[in-house]
């Protein structure tokens, strides 16, 4: 690699124009009744990989697509470096989702090269722009799709996955844009990860840190592994719900709420001793074809969902839940049944990277922030194939996956400057 | 009225035989997939009265049909008496229901009157059976239409109400049985309740405690009314479940569960203070459109339902309700919209014919019990016409409503030994 030092030029209005030029148009390829609708491995999303190749040829880059029909862009002369950052995120939104979550790490990637391209700006490390397919898990179940192909550690059970609208499985919508779905099967990785020195992503944050914070950016500490339960059955006794004295009863909801009331007891107090946790019961619902306003309900059943940057916290959660529900059954004479855990672990971003990216904020003239990400991102899959990983989260507003999210474009330019200042090495 | 003073005679094994055979031949009548099902104002119930009308014949009864078209049974030259004792319940059931509810109160009648006919025992006072038509919600929605109608409180509402199944309003299935759904609508009394000296009840008990006590029956103290809200709604806002720190939630489902929890608190020390409290919230969902195990439920539906003898813990609870409202709205920052509260005021039994009934279980070789009922019976609505009332449980399992509630033979005649006793004037 031939590493030109140069003026570094700071972001200009028309770094700007061009990113909101990027969003609109790629907007507008993927409308739906309310917000866009980018499906994984459809054509939608490869006409979306066309579009910006061809913005990229524009702009005087290099564009190639990856053995998992990924496109790829860098700086001319770079595609076969060795010690590759790669800035990457997704192309493909939820169903009726917002422009911004996946696309605007996508674009970041690409204004900071067309801006180092245009400057002649020397990059610390050659630069490689990874516009990925399939992260949303809406469309066949699985997320992460395309990092976990390109990782080599996509499933046979993910490939299995039907798709929510066709029935038809990932494997074969895969096949359909030209990817190689045998060479997946063998659980190889395609792309040569050994190449890779850093995986960056910058992507919307999910949550309403960064507003209540009135930052435009932060750099993401780690992404919160998960311990969650689609279904847990509390099941209690049936009866009249005015003919039974309360020490005859055997009532599945209050026992609920007993449960989800000493969680989140504890949830106030590992958050005091200064530990990372987030509780959810999203579902709950007695059953409709026989509960009634009269009838003690004999069971309901719900979610849970508890997540931490922390395996320890994690472990201490499940503990707990074990012991309250042995708790709440012995007082309240109900039996609780779960579902297979399902856990994923935290992945934390490289503690090096994370030094960098928080020096970068520094050098963008921003208060350094560092802060969670609750939610999943590729980045996780890159730092579970062993390569140093990092975030940048960028202020939103209305969460995500909904046509409501609202990235201003200030916001974005100031994330972009973080990691543009990163790639041309100040930090 | 004539009264004859003669022997008494202990309830026989013929008067149990007799008793099994009536539930038996009227199960047979209206079998459903499982249990039976006697729907108000059907041919069904009229078949099943024409049933009781010759077994009345046959056994030297007398039998008329009031105005609303029930059946009433006496001792030959008791029908126009005057200070009449009424023993009543009603012949309908719930669809797949049990045999029991309700039909062991007529049956307990006719046992009696049986009894007094074929020994010649002296009834204290007259006696009118009354077997009524028409007393379960679930056919269309209001319930004790029957005794309503006799007391001239059925409105225009309940007879415009739909039937479950035909969509057909309350009024023309009433008509379709003969009732004189004109007279009804004036509101004025179908009978002369002047002539009404008491009405008693027997009823399966719909809750456990007989069972809990190994009691075969009990005298009610009364009916307890109650506060109903069939939907309160809890609005908090929606949001990524690994996304959002606990400090910006506004966590529905959590909300509910904190202040149920705080409800079932209040209910535990109002029982510690010697108050009379049911509290049951048997319906509860988040919207199975919208809810994800990943996604913080923004809102939450439930029913409240809370019972009790005294109006002045209904009062209290009412503003308890309300103040944990204020509570956890404040703490949780969401809000709670509650519908029309539904309000029923308790019904006590006459003390007088509490005392005689309790007094008639010691003749009849019992231990005096007396408890409440949870759930509401025709003898509410005698109450609330102003007519001393008072009921007696029979122990059954199972609850009611359901094809197992499950009464004892021997129960529903040491039940029925009460009647018996209270009525030759024992007590």
């Amino acid at each position: 690699m031939t590493v030109q030092v140069r003026t570094v030029d700071a972001g200009s209005a028309d770094d700007a124009a061009m990113a909101a030029r990027l969003f609109e148009d790629i907007a507008k390829m993927s409308p739906d009744t309310e917000g866009v609708s980018r499906p994984a491995y459809s054509e939608i999303e490869t006409k979306v990989l066309k579009y910006l190749e061809d913005f990229a040829v524009e702009n005087g880059l290099e564009v190639w697509y990856d053995a998992c029909c990924n496109a790829n862009f860098c700086l001319p002369g770079d595609r076969d470096a060795e010690g590759v950052v790669v800035v990457g995120s997704h192309a493909d939104s939820v169903p009726a989702g917002g422009n911004f979550d996946g696309l605007a790490g996508i674009v970041a990637g690409l204004v900071c090269l067309v801006r180092a391209r245009r400057s002649g700006a020397a990059l610390a490390r050659p630069v490689h722009v990874l516009a990925m397919r399939g992260e949303e898990s809406a469309w066949f179940g699985p997320c992460y799709i395309g990092s976990k192909a390109l990782t080599g550690t996509l499933s046979e059970a993910d490939l299995a996955a039907c798709h929510s609208g066709d029935g038809r499985p990932l494997s074969d919508h895969m096949a359909d844009v030209g990817v190689p779905v045998e060479r997946l099967r063998a659980g190889e990785p395609m792309i040569d990860l050994s190449r890779i020195e850093a995986y960056i992503e910058l992507h919307i944050e999910q949550g309403p840190v960064l507003i209540g914070k009135d930052l435009p950016a932060a750099v993401v500490s780690g992404i919160r592994g998960n311990i969650r339960h689609r279904t847990i059955r509390c099941v209690g006794e049936a009866g009249h719900s005015g003919a039974v004295p309360r020490a005859f009863r055997r009532d599945s909801v209050l026992a609920m709420a007993d449960l989800l009331t000493r969680l989140d007891e504890h949830w106030v107090t590992i958050l005091a001793k200064g530990n990372d946790l987030v509780l959810t019961c999203g579902m709950v619902g007695t059953d409709p074809d026989k509960h009634a306003m009269s009838r003690i309900p004999d069971e309901v059943s719900f979610s849970l969902d508890m997540r931490s940057l922390s395996p320890t916290t994690l472990d201490e959660m499940r503990k707990l839940l074990a012991s309250e529900i042995r708790q709440v059954e012995r007082d309240r004479k109900v039996r609780f049944e779960l579902d297979r855990e399902m856990r994923v672990e935290p992945a934390l971003c490289d503690p090096d990277l994370v030094a960098r990216l928080t020096r970068a904020m520094e050098s963008a003239a921003q208060e350094g922030f560092v802060m969670p990400s609750g939610a999943g991102h590729d980045a996780a899959v890159f730092a579970g194939a062993g390569i140093p990983t990092a975030m940048v989260f960028v202020r939103n507003r209305n969460g995500s996956h909904n046509p409501h999210e609202a990235m201003e474009l200030d916001d974005f330019m100031a994330a972009t400057e973080i990691i543009y200042q990163f790639l041309t090495g100040a930090s």
